[in-house]
């Protein structure tokens, strides 16, 4: 057991992220299930779906295994998702984006443990100062929407976990053992894994999402939107328009309107390849089958354990 | 012993980058002496300068300890680098930039071990196909030239290692033992690491280059000049001319204007904080000292040991 694993009550210092589209009730239960943290992501759930995927986590779970919910606090209606969390008494929250203080008093007084999202160093000290139980720090290789700064996992956990006392997990690129002991090596304390997760049975995403995945090599995602948030997504004829709006340094306003609205939802949960946005990390190039979310915790903490042994074996000859 | 240190005749599984300005025979020699394996940085140098850096160095060492020389193929004369390293028979070269086959068949003839420098999956297998001993995978955290693809050392490295089958040394943001620990754990057998040994005594870089990287955070470096291919280096005000230029899309011709001639001199080697380019990689926040190089060495592997140990803690108390 580390502080991870004490923080939330599970066996695997392993997270489910609550990618948008993809982490619905099923995912999530699957996962805690297998001993690991499942997440609903709320990031695309009204206040009133978000309330039925709970209410599902919780009769699959029968209230044994812990579970959370991922709030990205720049929506409008962030409030309304918090209040129904806290109507359902929902003891685990991943906050992203937005202030990590706005709702920490209320959090603590509800005894629920939160966890922040942060890119950076500067974003961790001060998640830390507001109050938060643990910080994600995400890489610039995960999906989805990441930090200005471009700041890569391998050089963002060390100078994050230098950097505050609470407990860190690292997020970006980690899609099996190895990444999760070289995320340990690293310093911290738990993985949180979004586009690996999102490429199982129980995900919610669209089998055109799933089969995108299967497909990507180390160069098939495209970093672009700088100007109005930037974004990680699979390199589809929506994406190589970004790319080339990023390339003749096109206007926040020209990127708005190319970026228009839904775009997550027609690429992650509708499978459009030529107008959707398929958000996924760079690991995604990693990922070779479409598993059950019970079998992949199984495997990622028997692959974790084979990079142990075959760190511990080159150590020993070394000696 | 690993592939690693059993293709060089090292001790430790440690690579002392070629950094251009930076890695004179007094680095090389330093770092060789102590267990690790010093190459010479043949990118800031003439042939004769070469030749000079290269007897040095040998007389330093005394013919005990290999080391090596890091040339950039992309050089006009690199047939003439290449040339002098096999007339005073260097035995160990790694090549960056350029095809990694060209020179291959002559190294083998005259039992040169060769290593090439690739930031991708493809260019990996290529130079695999062309003979080459080994790869050096580099992320893009890694100072200066970096591959266009811009993948980070946490998801480079596990692809390069599943796609090829000659041993892989790991680079871009390695800096202590901790990120050594983690390279091994992604599957490589050796790490080299460039800027944390440009801030050491022996390095030849400028007091106010070693100085800057001391002062570096997370958020210190920038990565531009993409259209004429990509370097990174520490914000100074020719950076941000770089990444204003970047941002608003300026051409391959005003980038290669902009950036004109003799940046790195005028920024490594001269120290001019106002026009000067100072490469260096993102793991420079991690950098708050200036050892010298056997020092280094020898706390890089302590800083291993200490890694494993509490990894191996970790593990044990999960059980």
């Amino acid at each position: 057991m580390n502080r991870i694993t004490n923080l939330f009550g599970i066996r695997w210092p392993i997270i489910q992220a609550g990618i948008v589209w993809a982490a619905g009730w099923e995912l999530c239960a699957a996962v805690s299930k297998a001993g690991a943290l499942g997440l609903i992501g709320a990031g695309s759930m009204k206040p009133d779906l978000l309330q039925l995927h709970i209410r599902k986590a919780k009769a699959a779970l029968q209230n044994q295994e812990p579970f959370g919910v991922n709030i990205p606090l720049q929506r409008g209606d962030a409030d309304e998702l918090v209040q129904v969390c806290l109507d359902e008494n929902v003891k685990i929250l991943f906050t992203s984006a937005g202030n990590p203080g706005r709702f920490t008093p209320t959090f603590k007084e509800r005894e629920v443990t939160v966890v922040h999202v942060v890119p950076s160093v500067v974003l961790a000290q001060e998640a830390e100062a507001r109050g938060v139980d643990a910080v994600v720090c995400e890489g610039t290789e995960a999906g989805g929407h990441d930090g200005v700064d471009e700041i890569p996992t391998f050089v963002l956990v060390p100078q994050v976990v230098d950097a505050v006392k609470i407990p860190v997990i690292a997020a970006g690129g980690i899609v099996n053992g190895r990444g999760i002991a070289a995320a340990m090596a690293l310093g911290a304390e738990g993985a949180q894994i979004g586009t690996r997760f999102a490429a199982t049975v129980e995900s919610s995403a669209h089998p055109r999402y799933k089969q995108a995945v299967l497909k990507a090599t180390d160069t098939s995602t495209v970093f672009a939107l700088r100007k109005i948030g930037p974004v990680r997504m699979l390199r589809n004829p929506f994406a190589e328009r970004c790319a080339d709006a990023e390339s003749r340094g096109a206007s926040e306003e020209e990127q708005q309107a190319l970026r228009g609205e839904h775009r997550e939802r027609i690429g992650i949960f509708e499978g459009d390849w030529e107008e959707g946005m398929f958000e996924a990390g760079m690991g995604a190039g990693l990922i070779h089958d479409l598993p059950n979310a019970a079998d992949l915790v199984a495997r990622l903490v028997r692959e974790y354990d084979d990079a142990m042994a075959r760190l511990n074996a080159a150590v020993n000859t070394l000696k």
